[in-house]
Order: C-alpha cells, then structure tokens, then sequence
C-alpha cells in the first residue's frame, strides 16, 4: 500500500485514537484542532499539526487540505461545527470525508451536506460492550448478515477433553468449526481427532440462534 | 439464558446503547442518572429509571441496585464520580462492574477501586476506524492474535468470473476462505467449483500480513 | 385568498415581525419557542403558542405542526437548532419550510437538509440601507433584472415648475415615467402637460446606469 | 456622484452588509468595531479598520471621525453602547448618524440622542418575507402609499397564450401593466399585441386591493 | 404641606435612602425593583411594593405610577434600563422624573430622554469628603455662589477665651459672624460680648478665600 | 495650608471625584486600584497612580503609602479588600484613614477595625435628594442640630416685591434673615428697607419648624 | 458536666466534625448554614437545623440564638460573611463565640469584631503532620512550653529486650519514662524491672532536644 | 537527623504550613502548585517551586520529583487531581505518599491508589476543637488507647494552697501527678511537698473517665 495522506479535524480522544493508528501504520497524518493544547498533546503521532478554525472555508485552505487523500472530522460535541466543517470539506473537494456523528439526526444531517461514511462511537461500542454481557462466553464477533454470525468462544466446562468428533458440534449444533485457539496456537480447519482442553477457544460460523444455543452451553 | 438484571449509571450516549441493547435483548434495565431530562430520554429502553447521585452511599443503597448482576457505569466525563462510584458499587458487594474510562490513567484507578472490566470507547472506536481506512476492501474483522485474523473482505476486480480453484487462494495467498456471501445468502465451506461473482464476499482466515497482501488486489 | 396555517418558530424580533403581518393578514399563525417568556410576549398577534424543543422529533410531532401549509424558522442564532428543524420538518413532510440564515454557509446547510426558501436578514436590510445612502433621492426600488429598475425619486430641484414635455426625461435621460405621486394623489401614465411641483415624486423604469444619472440631478 | 466618507460602527452581519455594499459602490468606508476579530474578518470591504470602543469621547474622537459625511451606527444588541455611540457623534458634529435599533422603545432614544435614520432589519425583513408568504405570485413590490402599489408578479396560468389586448387586464383589474419581463429581456410599456407566455413577468401598478384581485388568479 | 405621592425605582442602597427619607416624613412611596428580595428588604419603609421590570410598558402602567406625583429612577448600574425606564416615564405623563446617572454621559442621555433632575450620588460626595479633607476644621458648608459660602467651623485654639469683639472678625477677615454654638444652644447675631470657649462653632459667611484664611487659623 | 499627600485607594466614581477635588486644590494625591484600566482612566487627576492589591502587607508597603498623610479606601463593593485594606492602613501606622460603607454592619467593622472616618455616599445623598423633594423652596441647607438649620431658599411669590420690613420675617415666622442673593450678587445683612425681587434667593437660619412654615408659602 | 447548648454556623467538613463531637457528647447543637443540602447532610448529628444568611440581624435573632452558650462560626471560605457573622453574635450577646479564620489577617479582623478564640485548621493541621515527619517514632505529643515536650514514641530497635534499668534512659538522654504501652495495657510509672519488648510504646517526659535524641535511636 | 526531601504538591494553606514547618526545621522543600500565583506567595518557605499539573505523568517526571524521599499532596478540593497524582507518584516509586482527603470516600480511593498515609485536617481538628469545648479546663491533651489519656489542666479553684500529699489526687480521682507547670518552671515528679499555686498547670495520666471527673472541679 502506498502511503497516503491524512487529516484528523478534532484531536479528542476519538481523533487522538484515529490518528496514532494512522501514524503507526506509516501514514502521514495531519493533526488539527481548534485548540493549541490538544494539538501539541497529539505531537508524537502526528506528521504535523496545526491550529485551526476548521469552520472557516479560507482557514481551511490556507492548511493545504486540498491534497489530503481522506479527512476524518472527529469534532468533540460541537455540532455546527462538524456541519460546517464537512461542508466545507466537500466543497474544496476533498474525495473521502469520514465524520464523527453525535446521534442519527447529527447523522442524517452530515450525509446531506457530503460525508461519506458517519460513524457512532459511542453507540457502536455501546452495542458491543452489551452484546459481550449478553454473551459472556463469545470473546469477539462479526456479524455477517441479519442471520449469520462467526464468534470466537470459550470452550463451554462440559466439551473439556472431548475430541472434535465426539463432539461433532455440527449435528448437534448446526455450526461450523472454522479454527481452535489452543495456547496461543491456531489450527485452522482442525482434523476431527483434534482434542479439546480446557482455556482453548473455539472460531465458529454459523445462524445466530444456532451459536447462541452453543455459547449458553456451561 | 436467564433473564438478568442490569443497570447502567450514566444515561449519555454510551449509556443509553448499551441499556438498549440489553433492553431489546429482553433484560432488566435500570437506568440511573443525575439529570432527570437524561432518565427521561431514556425511558422507551429501560425497565425503570432513576434519579440519583451515585457517589452518595446511602442514595445508591435506596436504589435497591444490591440485587443487580452487574452494573455499568458509562458516567460522560466526570472521573471523580466514576472513580466514586464504583469504589461504592464494590463496597456494597456488586459482582460485576463494568466502566467506561476517559484515558489510559483513569483506567488504572478504576481498576484500583475494583472495575471487573475497563472500556474506553473513543480509543477502540478509534482503532476500528484507522484499520478500515487503511484497509478499504476490509468490511469487518477479529483480530484473534497478534498474528492472526478473520476478515470480511470485497472481491477484488481481478477476481471476478474466477472459481475458488483457479483462484487457489490457499496456494497463492496462504490464507483460507471460510465462506462466501453472494446477493446475502451464505455459503460456508464452498466446494471449489464456485465461482466469484462482481459484489459477493469473502470470510478469510490467516496471518495478517497474508491478509493484507490478499486485500490490496484490486 | 383561503386562509391558511402558519407557524413561526423562534419569537425573536425576525419571527415576531412575520407572525405579526400574517396574523393582521387574517391567517392562522402558531407561535413556537424554546423560551416561555418570548411566546407570553407575542400573545396578542398569535392564534395559539407552544414552548418546545423544535430539535426534537417527538416534541415536534406532537405540536400537531403536520397539517400547517408553511413553517417560518427564524430560529435567532442558533445555528445547530435552526439545521436540526429544518431537517425534521421535511422529514416530518412540510411542504413549504422557509428559514432565516446567519450566513452563507448556513444557507448552504439549510439548502441542502431541504429548506425551500432562504432568508438573510441582516444581509438584505444592508444592501437596502447602503443603496439609500449611496442614491440618496432614491426612496424605494425594486430591482427588475441586472440590468433594469423601477425606482421612486424625488424630484431633483432643477425640474420643479416645468411640464413633462418639457423636461422629456425618455429623450435626456432614456428612462420612462410610469406614474407622478404629488400630495398623496397618484398619476399613472401621467400626460405630458403634467407640471411638476416641489415635492412630487417621479416612479420610473429604465437601466440602472439612466437611472443613476437622473437621480444625481440636484 | 463624488466619493464619500462612510464609518460604520459595528462590523456584525447587517454592518458588514451595509459596509460591503458602500465599498463595491467605490465609497471610502472605515470599519469600526470593540472586538478585533470582527474587524480583520472585515477587511476585505473596508477602506481601514479599527478597533475601538466608540462609547468613550476621546477615543471616538482619536478615530478622526470628525471628517466623516455619514455613520453607520450598526451595534448588535448593547443597546447602552449604541445610544451614547450616537451621542457622542452628534456632539462631535456628524452631520448624518444612521442607527439600527432593536425595538421601537430604543429607536424613540436614538431618535432624541439625534439619530437621523432608524433602521429596524429584523422588523422591516419580516414584513417582507410576510408579504411575499401572502401573496406568492408577487416577487417584489414597492408600496406607493396606503392604497396603490407597484408589484411584480408571476403570470398566472389562465393568462398564458393570450395577448395583452385579450386580457385587457385594465377594464378587468383596474390595474395598469407597465413592463413585460420575458426570458430575461424587458418591454416597458408593451403594445396590445403581445402575447404572454407561460415563465413571463408583469410589472403593474393600481390600488392594492385590484393587485391583490390579480395576483390570487392562478 | 400635603401627602404626595413618591415611586422609588431601584432599591438598592441609594433608593433605600430616599424611600426611608421620603417615608419618615410621611409621604407615600411605592418601593418598585426588579429583583423581589430588594423589595422585601425595604418593606419596612414602603407604603406598597412591587416587583417589576420597568423597561415594559405595559407593566409599567399595570402598576398605577400614572397618579404618582414625582418618580426617583435609582436603578443602579444597568444604564439601559434606567434610560429606557425615564423615556415611558415621561411618555406616561409622569411630572417629575429624578434620575440617577452614573456618569456624564448617561446624565446627558437621561437629560434628552426628558429626566426633570440628574442626581450623581458618587460624584457628589466625593466632592464633599474632598472639601472636608481640604478644611478640616470647616464642618459643614453651602456654596452660595462661585464666591462666596456659609461655613460652620470650629473654633481655632487662639480664639478661646476671648470676646467677638476683641476677635473682630469682620475687621480681620472679611467675614461675618450669623451664630456661635456653644454646647448644643445656639445665639443667632450674638452680641459682641459673647466670649469664645473651647469647643464652640461658629457659624460665618463670607467670600471663599477670606473663610479659608479664617479656617486656617490654629 | 501646606501641601499634603493623599491616597486613594478604588478610583470607581466615588474614588475619582474624591481624587479629581483633591487634584485641583493642588494637593499630591496617589491613585491605587486592583484594575490597571481604572488607574489609567484616572491619570489626569492623579500625581501617580499604582496598580495594586491592597489586601497584601507587603504589596501595601512597597507603595511607599507609609509617608501619606490620610488615605480615603474608597474600595466599590468588595466588602471584605475594604476591611482588610483598613486593618492594614493601620497597621502600617497611617494617621487618617477614611473609608466608604456599603451599610451600617460594613460601617461597624471599618470602625473596630480602625478607620478614622466612615461615609456612607448612597445613604447620604439619598437623603439629601429626600430632602430637597420634601422642600422644593429650599436650595441648599446646613442642619445645624436637631432643632436648628439655615436654609437657602427661594422667594414665595407672596413676598415679591416687598421690602423686608414689610414682611418682617422674624415677627412672623421666628426665621432670622442672613443675606439675599440678587441678580448673582449677595447682600449680607441686609437692610430693612431692601425690596424682594422675583427670583431673589433668601438666606434664613432658624428653628426647622419655623423654616418648614416659611418654605411652604407659595 | 451539665448539657449545654452550641450552634454551628456553617456546615462543611470542618464546622460537620466540631458537631458531631459534640452532640456525640450528648451535647444540644443547632446546625445552620445557607445552603438546604449541608443542613440536611447534618441532620443525623445536630439536634435541630436551620438555612439562614447569618450577616442579616434580624435573621440571626429570629433562630432564637440568643439562649446559646457557645457558637462555631466555621464559615467556609466567605471571609466577609465570617466577619459580620461574628460581629452580629457578639452585638446580640453570645457568650463565647468560636471562629474559623482562613489566614492571619482574618484573624485579626475576627478577634478585633470580638471573636473569643480563633482557630486555624489547616495551619495547625499543616503543622502536626509536619512535625510526624521530621520525627517518624513519634506517634503523638504535648508540646508543654518552648523547652518540654511529653511524647508517645515507638521503641528504637537497639532497646528492645532490655529492662529499664539496663536502659537508664533518665541518665543516657536526661527524660523520664511515665509509662510504658505494651499490647494494649498501660503501666504508669513502670517498675526498673520493666523489660521492654518489640512493639512497646513509651510516654516520654523531658527537654525537647533530648526527646529528639531520643527518638532518632533505631 | 540527616537533611531529607521533601515536596508538597498543592500550596493552599494546609500545604503552605507543611512546608513551612519542614523548611524551618532545614528540610530541602520543593512547593508544587498547578497556580503561578500559589507558588509565588510560597517562596519565602520553600528551597524551589515549580508550577506544573502533577496529572500529567511526563510532567511530574521532569520534575526530578524521583529523588524526593516523602511527597505530600495537599491539593485544595480537586478530587480527581488529588487522585492521579497519588497514582502517578506510587507508579513512578515514591516511598512515602501522604495525602489530604476530604472526606471518607476520598481517603479510601486514596488508599488504594497506595497513598501511605490519609489525612483529613477539618475533621481532626473539628474534633480538637469540640474536645476542648466539651473540657474547657483540659488544654491538650494525649489519647493513649481507648481507656487512657495524658491531659495538660488548669488547677480547679478549690485545690489551691494546697500540697500534692493533702490533694492527694491518686486517690481521690485515681488519676497520677506527671509534672506540675508554674509560672514558666517545669517540675518533673513533684514531690508531696509540693504547693499548688492560683494559675498552675497539672499534667496527669489516667483514665479517660477519671481525667473526667478531675477537670469537671471547679
């Protein structure tokens, strides 16, 4: 991957967060916010930062935005100013405008006006810190349509010791083992002699309703 | 699952997803805070609500909240009532405290005080963006190590009309395909005669630099 | 003229003004704001008020504001409650939403979440003061095109006392007489033997630079 | 006309629109306001700039505003610092002192601290945006009097394909047409002849209530 | 003489004085602030209070000022509100309006808004603790015109002991002798005989500089 | 008198009019306040001024206030820098200190705490207007005791044009004639032959019954 | 001891703890401050409360506070509340009054409006730990004059297993031993035979500079 | 004693008398305050100052804070400061934490973040305080265990003139003769001979109970 060019317009912790993966991961990353400290905190993952009312179209350009490949508008809670700021953005012609969104109608409101992409943090996390009590066995998920969902498990108490075909978790569960998780080591597609110990953990795709009966086993 | 009785301080926007979340799942919800228009708001995705300041011990006691399993407390931006309350949630003998933590030190005291589990929204909401960003044809991941994942990724153009066996991913990439998701149906374990069409979806399994070779084909 | 339903959120001096001239117009005119105090003080020129949260759907909604043909939001300088209305108003299936912008990249903002009218006020009324000062015999205007204006004069003191054949203002000055107001009375199309008297007032039509020329006339 | 000297005190939204329209006319303008940065976002449209707070003699006086044809007292919403502003410039001899006022209470002071003009924008523009809201055919209007009016109106439906003498909108509305605006060009005083097609602008002039009989066609 | 009738407006500490003043002689006065505590706080020296925003018209009036004889406007510090308070006093009809100002200007704004008497409580009295620091023994004094004042002044020590007569005060300095207080009884045109003892006031009149020779005497 | 050196410690409006009479009569008077800009707006009636927390010993001593001969703590409504300057005036050893109370309770603790002199401006003044509006006749006053005052009044219209043997004040109303000031000029003692003209003012001494009985003529 | 009654006037940390020791003494004691919610913190250990501004006269009396034998004025951090409160108490006759100080100069002020005993928490607090630093082996202390001191100090390691008389601590360092702490039993004047053991306390008589000597043992 | 490091972070008025009574006995101090102004006011006690916010862990490092034998951390009311610098100061190795609590939840959070040692200056004193009100004639005093104090007490009027052996206090009040304080002298173990004077003072140890009844003579 070639290296491209970022801009991070708010340097809270979500911006802070963005930015330093970013800049790990060999990026330039362009670091701006409306106040002087919270640039100067971000210096150590950022290329360069800048002080700026990102609100204001000929500060906006003056920062050389224009050549920027993505910006990410992470705005703490000051709603007209990711409005204005997104706006802005679009109209310079900046192609990619990620945008930070406070609730739906924030949302609705930043879709009209050109981002790209909006994204929830807190609700988002909401949503996977719940699912994770609700399912204290699964360690991790994706959802992969309204139905299907692979899950990283514990192994449940009584599967301890048994053997993947003892087990034949796909008759009596209608799922499918895709790897397993054993000290650290990855077994992708394991054989059916396989044995499971305990702490090991199991990678499984299957419908929803299906894991969910597996990962209530104890 | 037995239904389960929660209850989440801090009705913001963390607060407010994850009690709908488990709210919607079919849970007992309690949900606290010290504004009465924020108890309000919630009011559609809570069992009961209320209005307290939680750092006062014998006001969290009249709360009855002895007899819920766990507790969250998504407390906005004040670190000394979140240190403070759970600090009196322990006390009190609450099993299972969950916190929502501001940065990295205020994580420490409240695992100090007796947080089970610490969460930092903004920080890992973060990181799930920047990976994306610098994965575009990444939908989704788990990042079971730190050498291996699972991905959802987009077919790249150059794979399109091809079958899995002309394509030999596992030969070419070392990565494994876990699934196939063609117009929302799902198919696990395809048979390599299937073909890859424009839109459909691979699951992928493998060491993260395969991956990362695999998602850069366009 | 059927009588109609009109509502006016935000009762600052904008608002109250327009509420004002539709309710002395016959028409039904709800009065909204977020402030108790503005609603009690526009009492006497509002068929019935409400203090409410327009940022809000529900809030919105229950406000029965469905079935009025027209909002007004002159929202005064809040610039994020303005955009939220705006939006929820046409979602909510207003067909006529007019708004008061702070400025241009409000206006913008507005456009795009679907306002069917724009307002500037402050910008306007300066354009209409400066043109006063800068053609100070120039009482009223109405700009037709670029190009063409009809504008109400007084009469320069070099014309007093003489007919309008005289003065033949077409032939010296390219600009047409439409009408001659003098002592409350009004001549359209007036003759040409018409004298005029000190204090008449000429309206006429023609191109901007013509006319610019005859009202310098002292 | 020869170059004036204008100040306008006061660089909000409706000074800026007063300032930046006497400089696009070529007039001298001096921009004055008590924050700086109001100033600087001016100084595209204005002649020089100060900062300064104008209810102070010496100060005033230290601006060399003595030489000014005309000031503009355009102050947001400090009613105290806007009526000695203007005490201050008469006793200092400006010949023409403009002032916005807020309300009709503190237009009466302007007006006895020797206020020359009153200027109510938020009053005036909502009357406008009222007129227009109840008659919407009408696009502009000058009001001659308490009973005739000039307007400029959209040709309703049933006028479309017919020629003026047809309508002889004269014998049928007691009202005179002046212009004719089609695609963008302008006729004063058509012949009979002519025929109105659909997109077509009159100019007429008569008593209101005849206008208003005529606008509400459709 | 007469009851009247007094309004006092503002009943901060100034307001207090001349509503106890006014009331201990009998009078009746109405005790008006905007603040309710204030007028708790004074209704032992009030006939009848009332809490209300003069700056409002319509309140105004509601509270029945139109019959009082003579309004004093002592509001403290807000310079707009006692301004806008004077204007609907005098449109009201009120005879008498006292105001106090804060400064000049504000007395020059109060004066055009038709304030029958400006009062400067600072200024004033800053004046006379000037003076009584200048003339230390001078104890009191009426300025009758630029050059000559009445002075009470205390007895310098080498005058004790001796009669008027041998003093000749007249002689020496220019200055009359109208009364000696000796002992809390007072002698209006005391003979020459009187003699001077240790303690006694003398009350004189004269010109200014021939009264500050006499008080400079020890 | 010789020159002395004072200091005033707030330079509000009390402080500067107490600073600018102080000036003028030629004396060195020091300016101290907490806010540079009072210091500064005070600099033409000040020998030096200083910028200073007064409530400091040794910011106090470093003024160099020790040689003053009397300090007026003229301080606005911070009652607790009022209390603490004065303590510390005395302390440094300051012979004359003279200090303005908000109220009686202030008054008191100024008094225990040292102060050589308390003035109350608002109470003052508020009954000195009282006094005036009870009296309209009477000019100016100096009240001697409980029982006796001399009164500077205007002439009742029933005694113009008699002379003062023909009223016979003394007879009639127990009120001894000082002086008559006339067209600007001041006879003393005058004559029983002098005539009363409209418009002569009356200098009286006497009984404030007596007085009260002669002003109340009309 | 009979039962006595005490008021505490402000409710903080400081004025919370003198009450609770004393109603815990059995003692009656008032609570009041200006603030609802410290009162009702208190209620648990006064005997009865009450909300009032205690710098209004008539306020203070109408608590009945007259019958009081003793009040706290533990004021916060309001210095001029402090010093009109004090001064009121001692103006209505309170026997011994107690007051807070916050530094010196109040101190002062208190003491000189009539404060009985002025206390300084946070200096002699400040002081006491300071103390316990420089000499960690001593627990606790009486500072008797500017020589002697009593002290509670741990046993130094190089005594431990030793009688008394081995030790002959009155001959080695010049301080005499007035008992001896051993797992909780108190031997007052201790036999020579006395062995000391690990973990003893001894009480301490003696110069201060011989304790110190003492105490640096280890 | 060897010369030992200290720093006090928090230089309000309970830090200020820790570093004061440290550097007067020769300790090395350094003051930390997160205000210029409290560190400024500290100078005169302190061997140097710095002004930093101690939350920031790269900011206390640079402090050199690392050598310091024993930190006090007196921060005034801010909870959260107060808490991670406790935590910061551990994580970075400092031996000897003592830290201010402002009350009981504070002290335990406090605690485990590993502070050494709570202090809680207005409840200890407020304790001191009601001691003393509650025994007036005790004026210190030791708590040695639960049972048994040392108090320092005036002599109760009867026992003057009388010798120790007629007194005989050990067995009237079952309470032993320390020392006997007169005029200055201390008398270690007085003899039976020995006379109490008017003004002596008695140090005695004792129950608690039986100290009671001693200081309760009068």
């Amino acid at each position: 991957m070639t290296r491209q060019q970022y801009a991070v317009i708010g340097m809270g912790r979500f911006g802070s967060s963005v930015a330093k993966q970013l800049y790990d991961a060999g990026q330039e990353v362009m670091g701006i916010d409306i106040e002087e400290k919270q640039v100067e905190d971000a210096e150590l993952f950022i290329t360069h930062g800048a002080v700026a009312d990102t609100t204001v179209k000929a500060t906006l350009k003056s920062l050389g935005i224009r050549n920027v490949d993505c910006v990410i508008v992470a705005i703490g809670s000051n709603m007209q100013a990711s409005i204005l700021t997104v706006l802005l953005l679009k109209e310079i012609g900046i192609k990619k405008v990620i945008a930070k969104a406070l609730n739906e109608q924030h949302g609705q409101v930043l879709e009209k006006v050109g981002a790209d992409w909006i994204v929830y943090p807190d609700k988002d996390m909401g949503e996977r810190v719940a699912h994770q009590l609700l399912s204290p066995n699964v360690i991790n998920f994706i959802e992969l349509s309204k139905e299907y969902s692979i899950e990283e498990i514990n192994i449940p108490e009584n599967m301890v010791g048994k053997s993947l075909r003892e087990l034949d978790i796909r008759a009596n569960y209608n799922v499918s083992v895709i790897a397993v998780m054993s000290h650290g080591d990855i077994l992708i597609s394991p054989s059916s002699t396989q044995t499971i110990h305990k702490g090991d953990i199991l990678i499984v795709i299957g419908k929803k309703q299906d894991l969910s009966a597996l990962t209530k086993e104890e």
